[in-house]
């Protein structure tokens, strides 16, 4: 039995734990590792990780006698009442000044919990993000740590060793702040990801249900795009995904697939921490509901013998309409990104933790799903302006929705017109209409709302701060309201 | 001292709890009050109680005290922290089989927790949503009880008393349905309320900016409007609204509210329940994030200096663009009402309560903010079919939807045109377009989540519940992902 000598050791070998003790060991560290059902130990050990540094374990007690002091152990387990298990069986094993982490994605506010219970034990806790799917846990994953910050130094040379480097050569990963900080931003990132996966999807509707182009077609164009300010990840696998062709039947594995998405959580996390902020968050809420309407199949195809739309018929230049789709995606990105990062920044404040988000923009730029050369860009911005309100008032992507807006306008109007669905591209367009207004028709709303409710409102041509009350009808009551709320 | 006379005490005087109790009164009922700042209960038994039966009380034991058996306490307090210290006070002087009851905008789960707990102390504990604000409390609220089903009998004939009836004379009160039910349903309405107060905004924001029309036209409009389809409480006061003239400066007082919207929370907890559920509720979830949006007035200001939209004009015919806008109002209300439907049944299911759709329409159908014609047709809806899966479906709303499309079309696309926001327009018509849509995008979207998380998919040429993975790259693992979520 080895004792002392592993670098770092890991609990829990689902694909992203594989992949990262892969990663580790690859930089040169030695693993130890465990996973609860311990065949899966002996797989492993006998299969991917046969000769190298990596030392199977099929106890916790092994595990921890194997790790040097002070000990770092990583948790990849399933979120939620695993996490709380395995801490139960390890932090006994530990002394003060250990570290434990937990790289699943776990809710903040638990690891908001976790931290601050092991802390009253003398333990070093980091929940940490980990993105870039099981391609980035084996090539450099982005890594978004937060919790204690006593633990950072303990872990930074491994971290930043097996995180992706940004073009520049900086690692995807840094300190991201105190408590849940860390799995917040995770949290953040993944419902972004659900708007970018939504804002693909509706421009691959367009160009399917309108100009009628096939995979092969969908490829070049996805391509193309990949070429350009889109360039990302998530436009290159799209573009390889058109090109991919099932094997069994030679036809395009795409199309072989079932319209009905699943979905694991960080995407409603994210909405409703927005809710619980009151931060507009209208793309994002719209990706994870489409995502659940189209897990609704079977009532769609009953609804589709009964409810009919309009005649679907382009006319016009098909190459015109591919480039306004493009901007369109383009656009309405620009509004999801200023949505999640205005969240975070709620979030911060709320918290008091400083979040920076120019780090965050960085940390995402590589590694991680959503990374792109327009992370790049956001990065600038928050360079330009680190306390930037929006990023839709940044000078650069100001500029870039003026230039793409005509474009966005007609998509929307193209998928209006013809019965397509494109609720994340108008939501993003009502966002931008929305803020860019200086009025806008609440103060109907604040009528309303003393008419019936006695909320009471404020004047225009009076201070803020002083609320006033009507008796709109002459009946009603002189008493505004404490107790009803709307 | 009165011992034993009265029927029922309340506790809490703000707007709501005062005209509940006149209401009751003026039904031949004998009320105790009692409220925390005891100035109140002797400035309302000196004015608007006075030569009533009502009987002030000082301290919770007086109005114990005052009440026949089973004696009835009804709660008008702040949600939250304060109902749980009432309880506290009162509980101890009540006696197994007494009904305690809360008529605020309490969140249902505290509702089913406070009903167990109850229960276990011989309490008969019911949570109702009350709904019609100040005017509703006083001349005939909708109101919603749930709860410990023992307590019905006890509370029914003055509920139902004092209820609202509709036109057939049927009170709009019926027991709603276990535990957190009653306030279930009430939050549903509030969220519905915020919906339908958003789709006129966005009426008037349109009726204003592109046809330039003032306060008087406006209701010019809306009075004829209030006399087909959308015949209501909410088009109505809007109707009066535009009338009503600030007496000081002697214009429309509306033009000098301030347009930055408050919300309370009940809007918030109807969406964060919709993403609990994965039940789509996109239209609600715009409505509460445009409130969110119009109070950053400041942002907006600013942003509304940087960024420029198209310019703003109408071309056509007046009158058919606002018969458009009556359409799109129409329509994207009937979306509204089958996803706030589609909620409420998937939380009776989840929790195991029964609510019966038709009998809530019956509730709304009077007394409440949300009362309007069209909830009768709810209520016909579901005699034909009380399983209906979505009111889109529905014979006659789906005749009503096909009527109105090509004007909701032309509403979403002149706003969008015009740079003038309307999301729950096009939140609604993407939905409408999705729901119809027998093939969704979705199936990229599996693709892509398995290509990067290994989260596998099914296959159309497969049997539902075989579930595949594709190493897309040929350098990724064959684990499929067991931990990493999306």
């Amino acid at each position: 039995m080895a004792v002392g000598v592993a670098d770092i050791g890991l609990i829990g070998l689902a694909v992203m734990g594989e992949n990262l003790v892969l990663n580790m060991e690859s930089h040169g560290y030695t693993v130890a590792v465990f996973n609860r059902t311990t065949s899966r130990v002996d797989e492993f050990v006998g299969g991917r990780a046969k000769g190298k540094n990596i030392i199977g374990c099929h106890t916790v007690r092994e595990l921890v006698a194997a790790l040097k002091k002070p000990r770092r152990v990583m948790m990849m387990v399933k979120a939620g009442a695993a996490v709380d298990q395995v801490i139960a069986e390890v932090a006994p094993l530990l002394e003060p000044g250990d570290i434990l982490i937990d790289g699943g994605n776990t809710h903040y506010a638990d690891t908001t919990r976790r931290t601050r219970e092991m802390k009253a034990r003398g333990l070093l806790y980091i929940g940490t993000g980990v993105s870039g799917g099981e391609e980035g846990a084996l090539r450099g994953p982005s890594i978004m740590p937060g919790g204690d910050p006593a633990a950072w130094p303990h872990v930074k040379p491994i971290f930043q060793a097996i995180a992706a480097k940004a073009p520049d050569g900086t690692p995807c990963c840094d300190w991201v702040g105190d408590e849940g900080a860390g799995h917040y931003v995770k949290m953040v990132h993944n419902g972004i990801e659900y708007g970018d996966l939504q804002l693909i999807g509706e421009s691959y509707h367009l160009l399917r249900a309108l100009l009628g182009l096939d995979a092969s077609a969908l490829h070049d164009v996805f391509a193309r795009w990949n070429q350009g300010p889109l360039d990302s990840y998530l436009i290159e696998i799209t573009r390889d995904i058109f090109a991919y062709r099932d094997p069994e039947t030679g036809r395009p594995l795409v199309d072989l697939i079932l319209d009905a998405a699943g979905q694991k959580g960080t995407g409603k996390w994210t909405v409703a921490s927005a809710l619980d902020l009151t931060v507009p968050l209208t793309l994002i809420a719209e990706a994870v509901f489409a995502r659940a309407l189209s897990a609704q199949k079977e009532q769609r195809v009953a609804a589709s013998q009964v409810l009919r739309g309009p005649e679907v018929r382009f006319t016009g230049d098909r190459q015109r309409f591919i480039d306004d789709v493009e901007m369109a995606l383009y656009a309405s990105k620009i509004v999801s990104y200023a949505q999640g990062f205005a969240l975070m920044s709620a979030m911060a404040k709320e918290s008091g933790w400083s979040i920076n988000s120019g780090a965050v923009a960085l940390m995402w730029r590589g590694g991680c799903i959503i990374r792109s050369v327009f992370l790049g860009k956001i990065k600038e911005a928050f360079d330009r302006n680190p306390v930037l309100t929006s990023l839709l008032v940044d000078p650069f992507f100001a500029d870039e929705l003026h230039r793409c807006q005509a474009g966005w306008r007609r998509t929307v109007a193209a998928g209006v017109a013809n019965g397509i669905p494109v609720p994340a591209f108008s939501a993003a367009l009502a966002y931008f209409d929305g803020y860019r207004s200086a009025w806008l028709p609440a103060n109907l709303l604040q009528a309303q709302r003393d008419y019936f409710g006695a909320h009471t409102y404020e004047r225009v041509d009076r201070p803020r701060g002083q609320f006033f009350h009507t008796n709109w009808t002459g009946r009603g009551g002189t008493t505004a309201s404490t107790t009803y709320n709307v």
